[in-house]
């Protein structure tokens, strides 16, 4: 038996044929086509996913699922409403149900499903209680609690990156003010670097790597100044990693994981986020001299989307 | 069948037989014995429980459990380590299964003992996934999840108390800054009000109600002056809902409960305290046009840690 994961993003929509094993046989992507809408993107999901099958000489009956992660929230009656996608209060799940009504339909907010591929096939063992915190353009999160996502009872739970946990110098798309991923997603890195660059910094390398262009600037610019222990990078990065901890001790403080996993693209500096970062986080938990969560990189990179996707009954 | 619970506390202990009702049918209390040590406080509850049980001539197979709340975490060897008790690893768990051998026993946190208690028997309805948090001397938190407490995996979940939320203008005893208990507790009220009448105010009525002597001013006092439209107590009232709003809309934004309880001794002022409080947290939330949880004033006070310790199991 086989299940298929499909993996919608605001750039690209990824589909995969996964075996019992969580090993993706056969993938394929396409564009996302926001300007075309709702009913354009999921027309391009139903041809992507039936070629799929059909070039691969899949039997429809050896397939017990198809699973979709979604980057936003699916509310109780299955709408979605998801800036990123142009989406308003969209039928998601109801749809899929209608056009792929030979399946079994399953779909999930994708922090979710990448963290249901975590825990089970990637960083996160099995464990009981699991977190998948993704830094990328925002910050993300996943709970999976006994082999399943852990929601809420509104479907809105483990949106870890609009928690407060300081008071920032600027707001959150969101309206509020210290929103954890305003302090450490690679937007709020960037976002920090640009202002003390453009307000009080002169001798920073990050001016000659960015060619003295302030928009230029990306995560991983910062990380390699860091490297070259460039002062302005190091002081953004122990802000970063400051109240990287804060956030994170919040998550043991409330729910006390058995794990928490780091992905997104900024995990790919893992060597840099992660060193003293347990012990940082033990600075601001309750219990100092008690065990707590392991934190470790996540390892399915791009394919949990898929894989997690996959994995949903 | 009746259960038996005990309420554990750092000035007294309190025990009950409960009915399978959840209702308290006999019950008694005494002095913690804080300066006689942990086996001095386990002998007092020891002869404390025994009494209860013959002077009310209950037969010993009637009892299903003990149950015991203890204000502390319990770790997953089953000890205690409490500053208000005085205690320090202390063995809790095996010297309760010692002194009380012939009945089953359990501990839980006080809070999530509460949390248990509101949740079966109380203002939370027996909902999938509830959020107790007490506002007192400190800010403690309990989560039930379908119907059993979720304290975490290694026992330390639920001090939604030590959750960074903010950046305050003095440290928490735990040794952080900005912990949701240096905001919202009984302690954080009083502390922010001397620190403005000492430094700023002549005018505030509390300065009269305290009769100059700051050292003299309690919650109530402060909730009085509100009532009474003082301008002071105004602008503390308002920042302590501010931050308990952000500290409940993280509680939503993570674990998305069905419904979330306030008690503790600060929930006598629940008309102040609720007013307005769901349309504060939803302006905290990520997303602000979903249903979210309800927000409610716990109903059992004080019987809440017997009742609730009585249904560990």
């Amino acid at each position: 038996m086989y299940s298929i994961g499909v993996d919608i993003g605001g750039t690209g929509i990824k589909a995969g044929i996964v075996d019992c094993k969580g090993k993706i046989i056969y993938r394929d992507q396409c564009k996302t086509d926001v300007e075309g809408g709702f009913d354009k993107i999921i027309s391009d999901i139903n041809i992507m996913v039936r070629k799929l099958i059909s070039d691969n000489h899949i039997d429809k009956n050896e397939i017990k699922s198809i699973g979709f992660g979604v980057p936003s929230f699916i509310n109780k009656q299955g709408k979605v409403t998801c800036v990123n996608l142009k989406w308003h209060e969209v039928e998601f799940v109801s749809k899929l149900k209608e056009v792929f009504s030979e399946f079994n339909v399953f779909a999930e907010n994708d922090a979710t499903v990448a963290a249901l591929a975590e825990n089970k096939y990637g960083s996160m063992n099995n464990s009981n209680i699991s977190v998948l915190i993704t830094l990328g353009t925002g910050v993300g999160g996943g709970i999976i609690i006994n082999g399943k996502p852990f929601v809420g009872a509104h479907g809105m739970g483990s949106e870890i990156g609009h928690v407060v946990i300081g008071e920032n110098i600027y707001d959150c798309n969101c309206g509020n003010n210290g929103c954890f991923e305003t302090f450490c997603s690679a937007t709020a890195l960037i976002k920090y670097t640009q202002i003390i660059l453009k307000d009080y910094d002169k001798n920073s390398i990050i001016r000659d790597m960015c060619e003295n262009d302030l928009s230029k600037i990306d995560a991983k610019m910062i990380f390699d100044a860091y490297r070259q222990e460039d002062y302005l990078a190091k002081e953004v990065i122990i802000r970063f990693k400051k109240y990287l901890a804060i956030g994170i001790a919040g998550i043991v403080n409330t729910i006390d994981p058995d794990i928490i996993a780091i992905g997104g693209g900024l995990s790919k500096s893992s060597d840099i986020i992660l060193q003293d970062l347990k012990e940082m986080v033990r600075n601001h938990i309750l219990y100092k001299n008690e065990d707590f969560a392991d934190i470790v990189v996540a390892t399915l990179g791009n394919d949990a989307g898929i894989i997690g996707a996959s994995l949903l009954n």
